[in-house]
């Protein structure tokens, strides 16, 4: 949340949605303030803040040091940012009723099937979303998104994990999206949680008309603008979790 | 603006700063909304707008083709928007009282030289900078910058102008700064006025406590991370053009 | 053919080994000089010659302009050379007394199965292989590899013909070979043959001992170090052309 | 040498020509076979060899794991391979007698000034050069090259080594030539040797006609075909090693 005070007023407005709520002290996430938490309308957990500790920018002798520079200690591929998570839920429709009319998020593409949204692609910034709603059987995760900073790093993303004996997490990619044009590979982490590491999104206006695709259009080249066909895997998802503390 | 009705708030500010102010109508500026222009108090020329046409988003037939998806048909390198303007102002921290304090503008990143502010870099989103002073005789330009999507764009900047037989345009570069972590080169346009195509900065919240450069560590590792010495020329700027009309 | 009478004592080779052979006067095919057809003993129709007219080096004042220096008017990928054949063959230690004790050609790395051979990349440069015999049910081509300067190029390889309207034209990839450590696409002309885009593979001595892959490890990881799962069309081949002039 | 017995060849050679020349038992120099050591007519200390112990190709267990595909492992930039040395000498056109016409190397470029041979640039491969003779007050050595898989490696370099806190050891660059075509940056070693990062350049057949160069092209776009200006430390050079066991 961009203010503090932006909690009570979630916490407002989900009391009034009827949805489960209850407050998480500063401190329980390591490294964030005070929370949220909700179960959203289209039955899936969500956690709210505004706080949340920054990385060290100075070294022992206080001079700055930003911390991607220190490629001569890395081995990995450094994420810059967690981009979005993409969710199943049973209807879009009403998803859009929560994240677009209750949240303000704004839709930057979507698709209809059969006279309903198919999905919808939302943000509260100017990359392509936040969150991504997907008709389906009921609510479960289908992935959560890392943004990297160039499309080399997208490749040895594959590299670093057969390298290391992990081929087989790699889930599905690369390829690239036509839908917000992103240049992507899924991969698996050792849970089985599906994570896509990708960049290449645009920038546009929260006001801009959202982009409409037709389901056809969609299905051909709005999911994939080119990869390899995907395997029966990719369907699966992230079941919600019915234990977590609300 | 985000807004449409933010150039109303943002003529009152002006008008009560006591600088120049005036409104151009819509469709003075090709695609471009009404606008306001204004003298800043530093003395640089700006012009506040709301509504940008939008580059269209769908082919002769109504399909989806996002504009970068056309690389069959480009030749350059695509920048994917205006990333910042690197002005010069006589007193950073009289500018501060605007940008910051009038504006609402965050400092990313800053640095101090005797006492006072020497240079500051500001945002209204999460990258490093929308706009940056830096101390110098008086108000002028030093480079409007360019974003694109990947560091082979930076380097492909100076393949196409040295191919093309524009070599001597390359003002300086390739290199890494130190503040803001971009990778960039600078190049002259026909008219003498310098751009800078970069990528490769962060993300960070507009709430987080602004990083601050002892003056020496900047001038040995914030201007320039790495790179050639720069040349004479690079100091140059371009002057506020007296005749602009406001 | 490194010397021009390098045909003459191929010919007499070939003649011994009472393959098909006829010779081709300089200039039949464009660029190329005098030229010698034969079909090798594993039915394969190959064609050597010496010299093959070079790209203009210079402009038209005389100024040196190497064929590469020209991006500003280029808009696909330049393929760098044509870097390797990979042929099907029935009998692949049948194929060896050709190419390896024949030709002299020097295995890189080589696969066996059932206690023969499976497969073996051949070269008669530093590079991993000019060519590659695979067992099959008989001769046929599976594909013609060009090599590019950097792994972007192989992506912009997908880029390119999804944006041109042609993404139905990529067979298989992006991805890595373990065998040879390349870095591939591969897409269909539009006669249906196809064409691998390559590059990454490594540089090693001719004499240097070849790489033994035992079937298990080649089926896991040589053929492919990581990739997406290869679909069924990729094992189709162009048949050998039985109306070549020979 | 690609054959164990051209060092006796060499051997006898290089006693013809009058110079210094001294045979090397096998593991002196830690992986290398039996070599010839020699002062080159144009004052240089040249080692010869066939035979180089090569890296490991199998893992513990008998499998293929190439050398690259350790990427996990990995933090600075894998050089590929040693591409050239650059050397100064007193006379150039002398120089060729040995490297051209005695040993047989092929020339790719080469720039004339004042109507003797400046510079020149040869090779036993397809590559560009193996070897640059540049005209000079007497022999000495400009740089060493190694080659790198692709342009990122190169910037790379730059990115590794001021974050490693040796950004004074960055000589020059990075840039592009124009002769040869590659992209490069200029590195020094710890004991100040120059060397050169690089990739890009081309492959073309021994036999073709040497590039020439005129000297005003040359040092307008052959030298550098875009790139910083270069330092005067750029023109410094390693003096040969008049203690070098001969």
């Amino acid at each position: 949340m961009e203010y503090p005070d932006d909690l009570d007023a979630l916490e407002e407005l989900h009391r009034t949605l009827g949805v489960p709520v209850t407050r998480v002290e500063a401190g329980r996430e390591p490294g964030q303030g005070e929370a949220l938490r909700v179960r959203t309308p289209d039955g899936h957990p969500v956690e709210f803040y505004h706080h949340m500790e920054q990385v060290p920018v100075y070294d022992d002798r206080g001079r700055v040091r930003l911390p991607m520079r220190s490629t001569h200690r890395f081995r990995g591929i450094p994420p810059m940012f967690i981009d979005h998570m993409n969710s199943r839920v049973e209807d879009p429709d009403a998803s859009l009723t929560y994240w677009r009319d209750r949240l303000r998020f704004s839709i930057s593409e979507y698709t209809v099937r059969d006279g309903k949204t198919f999905a919808a692609w939302l943000r509260r910034r100017r990359g392509t979303h936040d969150v991504a709603v997907v008709r389906s059987t009921g609510p479960s995760l289908h992935h959560v998104a890392y943004h990297v900073g160039e499309p080399a790093d997208v490749m040895r993303t594959a590299d670093l994990l057969a390298d290391a004996g992990f081929r087989a997490q790699i889930d599905f990619g690369p390829g690239r999206h036509g839908l917000s044009n992103a240049f992507f590979i899924y991969v698996r982490d050792p849970s089985g949680n599906r994570l896509e590491i990708s960049m290449g999104d645009y920038q546009r206006d929260l006001d801009a008309e959202p982009i409409r695709w037709e389901w056809e259009d969609y299905d051909e080249g709005g999911r994939l603008w080119w990869s390899p066909e995907y395997p029966a895997r990719f369907l699966e998802t992230t079941p919600v979790n019915p234990s977590w503390p609300l």
